[in-house]
This record gives C-alpha cells, structure tokens and sequence, in this order.
C-alpha cells in the first residue's frame, strides 16, 4: 500500500518503489506540489522531458467516506509557467488510491510521435502502444476504445486532440463512473505536458471493491459518522447542490453584478435567468429520457452536484453542466442557450479543454471581432472544426486567453499569470480577486473560492482576511482529496476532519497541524513560482480591472497591492 | 535647449518643459530608462494609457562628431513584459537633437480609431489628425505623404500597419537622409506602443543647419579631433564596415558554427557563402544602377555601414542590407538569395517590423510545418498578405516568436524575456549568450555584442566578464548616441569620449563616472523589471539551448547561472 509509481517516458520504464517517509503526511495537491518542488527544475521547459507529470490521489481517496476521491495532477504548467495543480473528480483517484499508490510520476518524453498507454494496476505499471484508432480521436470515442480492451473495471484518464496537440487549453480528461470521458484535471494545461509526453492514455484497473484501509478504523467508523451527519446536515450539500449543481450559482453571481458578461464588459448578462440552475433543472425534468438533475461525478460521492443533460429528444448530450460553463462559454459569449453551452460541453470534453479558458480565449476572440457575440454556431465550428484540426485560428485559441489577446491585439484579457478567470467578476467578488492574484495557481476560483460569503462582497475591506482562510481551506481539502463542496462541513465541524486524517494516518495530528499542511504547501508553491522566475508583481489582476468600472455597480477591483503582498505574513 | 515635450494622447495637449536637473546628465536610453523608471507603473499593461513612449536622442546627438545621432526608444515593453530601449539610426536624433529637446515623452492614449501626427519644432509640438490616405499605408507610401505635407526639410518616425494593429514585432520606421523609412527602433515592440497611443507619426522639422553646440567649444574640438582620427585608423571603423557593412560579419560567424540555421538547429548555412559581406558587396557592384556598398544612414555618419540593394536592373530594392537579417530571415529560414531578403527587407521597412523577431517567428512557424524551409516565396506571402492584413496567421508570426511558438505548439522557440535571440547562436558565441540571458532588454545582441573578442569564444568561463564589459561600454554609447560600431574607437580610445561629454555638459566627469552613469542606468532597468514581475529567475536561455547541442560543434551553452546571477556585483 501507499507506493510510488514511476514512469520515464524517454526509456520505457515503469517501477514502483516505497513512499519515502518525507511524503507520508501529503496526499493530492501537498504530494503533487511537493513532488514537483523536489524534482522538477524551475527553470525548465513545461513542454520538454524534463518536467514531470504528477497524479496523487487524496489522503483519503479511495476510501469509505463520501466526496474524498478526487485527483490532483501536478506538473509545471506551460500556461503560467509556474507551479500547477489541477484538480478532477471522476473515478481516477478512487482506482489509483485502491490499487495501493500515492502518486504516478511520469518523466521524460516518448519519442516524437509515439503514443503510449500507461497500464496500472496493483502489481505495478506498464506502457502499450496506443490503439492507433484512438490518436486524434475525441475522447467520447477514445473510451470506449479502451474500455473494450482493458475492460470495463477501470477508469481512465485520457488527453484528448487538443492534449495531442499540446494546446494550453488541453485538460486531461477522467472517466466517471458510467465510463463518460466528462471529469477534468482542466486547468493550467496538464493536457498539454501529458500530451508532450507522448502518453494518451492512463487506465487504472481495479474492481471499486477494495476501499483504502484505515490505521485506526474505529476512529475512523466515528469521524466517518460525524462527516457524514454534517454532509446530510449542511444545506449546501444535503440540499443546494443535489438540486441544482453548480450552476445554481448562476443566478446569485448575476444579482450580485459580477457574471462575466461579453469578456467581461458587464457583470449582469440579460439573458441570466435562460441558464440558470433553476432554468437548466426544469429543462432537464421536462425532457425526461436520460436526463438526470443530480448525478455523482465519482463513486459514493452522496452531495451528486453533477447532471446529465438531454436533448430535445430526451437523449443525453452533455455531462455536465457547469457554472463556470454557463458563465465563460455563455454570459461571456453573449449565449444564453443551455442547448448551444451543452453543446459546447460536449464538444470541450470531446477535446479534451478547459471549459474556463476556452471561454475567456473565444470571448478576446469575440471582441478583436473574429466572430460575433452570440453566434453560437460559429463557436460550435470554432471548437469542432478550427481547434479539433488544429488550424492557426484554432491554435489561437489553443494556446489561451492571453496568448490569444497578444495575438489578436485585445488588451482586455481577464488573467492572471496567464491563466483565465473564471466565472465571478473579481470587480464585484472581490475576495476571489484576492484569490485570483495571490494564489500560485493563477486566477483559480477552486483556490479559495469566496462566493459563500455573507458580507458585501463589494467592499474591500476584509477580502484578504477572507480569502486568505478559503485558501488554506480549499488546499486542505486538496490534500484529503475532498471536493471544494465539503467546505461547508469543514466550516461547521472541522474536527470530523481531523478524526479521518488521524485514522487514516495513525496519527495525532490536530486542526491546526492540517492548516499547516496547507500553508506549507502554499508557500512551497509560491516559492518555485519565484524560482521559476514569477515575481511577487505577478500576484496581480489585470491593470484594467483596477481601471474600468464594472457595470452595473461601476465597481473596479481595489484591494490595495500592499495588503495582497502581505497575505500570507503570519498566517497560520 | 535641452528641454523636455510632453504629448498627452488622452487630452491632445502638447507642451514644452524646462529638464529637470536630476535628468541632466542623461542621454539616450540613460534618460528613456530614468523617465520610464519614474514615470511607468511596471505593472501597468504596455498597450495601455498609462505606459508612455519617450524618445531621446544621444546626448551627442545633432552635433557635429560622426556616428553620434541615434534615437532611444523607451517604454514597458509589451513584449517583455520589462523595460524598454530600442535604438535606431536615421534622422530623428539629429533632428530632435537640434530643435532642443532631450526627449519627447508621450502619455495617454487617443481614442480607438483615431489617429495622429505630432509635429514638433523649435517652439514645441502639434497634434494633427493623420492624413487618412496613410492609415494602414506601408512606411514607403506614407512617408512621401507626410514629406509633401509638412516639407522635406524633417525627420519621420512612423509606424506602418504592423504598429497600427499593435503587433509586438512592430518597431518605429526612421526616415534616413534620403527619406527612405529604413532605420528602425526595431525590437520590444515598441511600435505597437506607438500604435497602441494612436500616434501614427512624428515629424520633427529643422533645417540640419544648427548642431548642438557644445558648453566647452575648445574642449570639444579637441576631443572631435581625437575621435575622428581614432575613427580614420581603426580598422573596423576605417575599412570593413564601410566597404562591407554589417553582413561583412556573417563569413565569421557561419566559420564559427554559430550562424542560426534552420531555426537554430544548426550554426552553419551550407549557402553562407551566398549572403555574405562579400557576396553582398560584389553583387551591388556587378548591378551598379542605384546601389551603393557604402552609405551614412544619418547625416555626418562617416563609418557608413549602410547600403542600397539594387535589384536586377539597377534599381533600388532595399537599404539597408544587414547581418542580422540574413542570418533571420536568410539562414535561420534555410534562404541563401539576397534577392529574396532584399525583398523581405523592403517588406518588414514596409510594415514597419522588426527582422530579428519576425525572422525567429516565421522559423518557429517553419518548424512548425507551416511553410517549407528555403520556401521565399511563401515567407513573401506571409509578410505582404497575411501579416499586412492582420489574418489569424499573420497576427501568429505578428505577435513574435514566443507568442508563434505557444500557439504553433513549438518547443524550440529562440527567446530570452519572450525576445527573440538575435544571429549569434549563444551555444557557440557564449558571450552574446550572456548578454541576451542577462540583459534587462531581452535578448538582444546591441545590449553588450561580443563578437569582437579575440579569444576562444566556445570556452565558457570568462564570458560573463567579457559580456559585463560590452555591455557597460554598449550602455555609455547608447547614452552618448554612439553608433554601437563606435566601439572600437571606445576600446582604444576612450578618453576622446571623457573630453566629448565633459565638453558638451560642461563637466569634469571621468571615464570611470561614464561607466558609472551606464551601470546606474542597467542596475535601474532591471529593478524596473523586478517591479514588472520578471525575477532574476527569468535572466537565463532557453532550457532546450542548455541540453541540445549545436552542430557542427556539438556544443551547448554552458556558462554556469550562479555566474549569469552574479554578473554586475561589484561591477564597475
């Protein structure tokens, strides 16, 4: 249990080896981000065989308790050029952490043109050449490809044309458990490092049956009870999200004045209310056939935010549909369609990308006028045929939203370290704009996500303190591999927590030794940015969201600059 | 004399200023680099309102000693993302010179879609709605336009079509004595400022007739009687640049093995033979018509490194061939044809580009696949249609060659600071390697060439003194408005420069208070750069130029980077 594999892609070779006793205490982002502190140059090349390609499943992935088995992947990120983890629901985490692994580190690089698949399971790993019939092919049907050889016992996480492509916007894409290509390690573009390794495929056998032991499991029978009754307790995870999912979001986003609307131009989109988690529920319920409202993204997940979406005719199209969605490839585009965004879901994970920075490039797109706000079809042939085959205009929007803004001569481009911003204007969410700047991630709402927030999310005043806490929240659920919807439970019984790391681990650890975790991890992460050659002056919004007034509140992001470059001073 | 124009785009006021004294003892990219230092938010978006364009000649500039008007360039580069200087000959210095300004500094921004000339004379400057015939014109159309229009009796600096679509391989066109817009403030993206600011042209009206007189008129006379005699019997100055121009260096290089072939993956050019110095020289001769071997790209230069490109007939085709562009757009495309880079010449003065950037972008775009290797026709096409227009593809190369290679899926992009590296390949001419890692300018070979150096150039370990050293003395003559081939004079003559600048100002300054003044000025770039975000950590080559040998020498580069950190401690 609890081992290494190791894959170097220049030589074939795949070993498993012991968790040294230094990893012991981290799982997903801690474990990746520490790996990659420890082992990959700062200065090197993203896209090049001398970073490596991380995936830790959390601490508690694979076990008994609900939510836990997300997947961090970690590498250096070619879009921000800094550190980079990205986090994905689906089965990968569950299957990596029973067939006995903390982490899969793949170094090197397949010669050019070669593709492999990384075969694992609990005796160790092997590469295969990939099915040729899968390369360039689009993950809905690269799948089942591997499905039917390796069986239907496994989850797979896959790149898609644009991770072949080494396109910045490439995620990789995980399987969930009905076997769709739908969950996404989407940020930063791992795709494209995995891409660049020439590995398409990871398929991780397993058979679901074996979950992760704990040390003390009475311990944990009780930590388990007491996560469990606050999970069925909280109205955001017994209620909200099984309703509505995320896009349930959508409406309070629009009221508050911060939906990113037309590349951010306003934050209140007219045509909200048409896509909205109310809008797209009633659709869902009124077309029946193999929609679904409430749907679980991994096995035993009991929140099940996620939904499967039919079409006209009740047949699925697109799992699923997500407030970010709707926001960066709706409100941002001009599209209020939940059918056009379905599309456009299907179509990104069909591609393997980033449903955040495929938006915000298409919408610097939209404003240098390549395509007209609202034309959904033109985006449609944007992502299907442009980005699918690879062509310039394609490989513009590829390569992201700033690269498309230097590109195509738009100075309005919402991003931070090159990354997109995602779906809360940070102008009127301001404490995401803290979160924005000053997480090593680039903009990454998942970093410490404020939007839950009681107060007036206009005023500037506290937004450091408040997002300074979501951070170190959002990174330890990182580390136990929780969901960010948990945080509602890890605000209100923080202890159940600590009862599952202790038993998991045998361990005595208290509430603040966790925060410390995630502090240490954060300032590890910040630390190779520096090294990489990120300065402290690139924890900033974009000049013009500190000048252009937002409307309707004509609000502009102001958080002083000193206040954001003392975040983490004394922390704790 | 000596007073500062202050252009506001915003509010359209012009006005003159006495120079503060804390600026007085600063000329050139010394006052373009003091000014940005205190008046350029580093975090502010380049293309934006609040980043500002300042010209400044040489403090030498419009006198009578030769080689000594060229014109500085200063912004926040939106290339870079760091500061800016680029340096240019032509006929603005002296013209600037002599109306009395020690710079032009442009703030603000006109409103999109309109644009500007400012007029500048002796009394000040005027704003003039552009003449709209010229708008999205070629410099050698518009040029002519604005010659009619205010006299011949001016010097141009204009942007073309690549700065009016705010393209970062966009430089600043300089009219020469003749008029032809050839002399460019070429690299950083400078051009795309002036576009960004809605200023299509700047004219600056005299008579060439009043040479900055000098505080000390004795002093000076001595002093220029040194200087010229240095100038007449150093063989550099005396002989090979006016018989063969810069390309004279082009043999030297490829015999090095450090000519970019093929984008860079090569440093010999089995065709070297056919775009050399020679080939050149004996080509223009053999052609006769208007071409010329020798030519003064500003008034008073008496090195004439310059030249005219005859076509087949006789017939002007280009001015100036250089080295850097045959070894860019020659070798690094695998095109050994003069004709074909007179064309491509006349093409990037035309659009109003920079060759190096362009050359190193079209090369990705060639690794790429996107045209063939050697494949002229296709790079005309490129330039004239596609980059001209402002197509997805032509904004590709349009945006530079690290921009072309993230979008192109391009590993082996030749940057420092996003710049590209000029025609010295650092794994062989370790020294120019230095200086492009260390640069607070980018990549960038006028930074601190070494070329020149007498030893063994593979031989990394006494390179960062060799580039500390050209870089210093690089610095002063850019301060001064030295032509970077007043050099030789510097090395073996420096004090004619202690008697030019103490005659000039008025001081009693040493040669080791010039090198101070330089060392002042790069240690405030790069702390400009720091504020900017760019760590220390972004002073260093490519990784793939670390790990992948050059042929023929198999060599890579190799100067230790603790030693590229250490580069100016204790520099003096």
């Amino acid at each position: 249990m609890d081992r290494i594999l190791r894959v170097d892609m220049s030589t074939g070779q795949v070993t498993v080896e012991p968790l040294p006793d230094r990893w012991r205490p981290y799982g997903g982002r801690a474990l990746t981000s520490r790996i990659v502190w420890e082992e990959v140059d700062p200065g090197c090349d993203p896209l090049g065989p001398n970073n490596k390609l991380v995936w830790a499943p959390g601490l508690l992935s694979g076990t008994t308790v609900s939510s836990s088995s997300r997947i961090s992947v970690g590498c250096k990120s070619p879009l921000t050029g800094g550190i980079k983890e990205a986090n994905a629901g689906g089965e990968t985490g569950l299957y990596l952490a029973q067939a006995g692994y903390r982490a899969v580190i793949v170094s090197g690089a397949a010669p050019p043109g070669q593709w492999y698949v990384l075969v694992v399971d609990r005796e160790g790993g092997r590469l295969e050449p990939a099915p040729p019939e899968i390369l360039g092919a689009g993950n809905y049907a690269a799948a089942p490809v591997l499905f039917a050889r390796y069986g239907r016992s496994a989850a797979i996480a896959l790149v898609g044309p644009a991770g072949e492509q080494r396109m910045r916007i490439a995620g990789i894409a995980n399987t969930d458990k009905e076997g769709r290509p739908a969950r996404m390690n989407a940020r930063g573009g791992v795709g494209a490092v995995m891409g660049a390794k020439g590995l398409k495929a990871m398929v991780v056998l397993g058979d679901r049956k074996h979950p992760v032991p704990a040390r003390d499991p009475e311990g944990w029978q009780a930590g388990a009870r007491r996560y469990h009754r606050a999970l069925r307790e909280h109205p955001s995870t017994a209620d909200f999200y099984p309703n509505l999912g995320t896009p349930g979001v959508l409406e309070k986003v629009n009221k508050l004045g911060g939906l990113p609307t037309r590349n951010f131009s306003s934050g209140r989109f007219e045509l909200a209310e048409a896509i909205s988690g109310v809008a797209l529920r009633e659709l869902i319920l009124a077309r029946g056939g193999e929609g679904a409202t409430t749907h679980a993204c991994m096995t035993g997940c009991a929140i099940r935010c996620s939904n499967i979406f039919p079409d006209a005719q009740g047949r699925e199209l697109a799992s699923a549909m997500e407030f970010e969605t709707n926001g960066l490839l709706g409100a941002n585009l001009g599209i209020g369609d939940l059918d056009a965004i379905a599309r456009f879901t299907r179509l990104c994970n069909d591609l393997g990308v980033d449903t955040i920075e495929t938006g915000a490039a298409i919408g610097v797109a939209m404003e240098a006028g390549l395509l007209a706000w609202g034309d959904a079809a033109a985006v449609e042939r944007l992502l299907d045929v442009e980005v699918r085959r690879g062509t310039p205009l394609g490989r513009i929007i590829g390569a992201g939203a700033a690269c498309a803004g230097e590109v195509l001569g738009v100075r309005r481009v919402p991003v931070v370290k090159r990354q997109a911003i995602s779906a809360y204007d940070p102008r009127v969410i301001k404490g995401n704009g803290v979160t924005y700047a000053t997480s090593p991630m680039g903009a990454d709402h998942t970093a410490g996500n404020t939007i839950g927030y009681a107060g007036d999310h206009l005023d500037p005043r506290d937004k450091v303190a408040v997002s300074r806490e979501m951070q170190i929240k959002a990174g330890l659920l990182d580390i136990l591999g929780f969901c960010n919807f948990a945080r509602g439970i890890l605000d209100i019984d923080p202890e159940s927590f600590v009862a599952l790391y202790n038993a998991r681990m045998g361990t005595d650890l208290t509430y603040r030794d966790l925060r410390r975790l995630a502090l240490e991890m954060i300032r590890m992460e910040i630390a190779f940015n520096r090294r990489a050659g990120l300065g402290p002056e690139t924890d900033r919004l974009p000049e013009w969201m500190r000048t252009e007034p937002l409307p309707p509140h004509g609000s502009v992001f102001d958080v002083p600059e000193e206040e954001l470059d003392r975040i983490w001073e004394g922390a704790e």
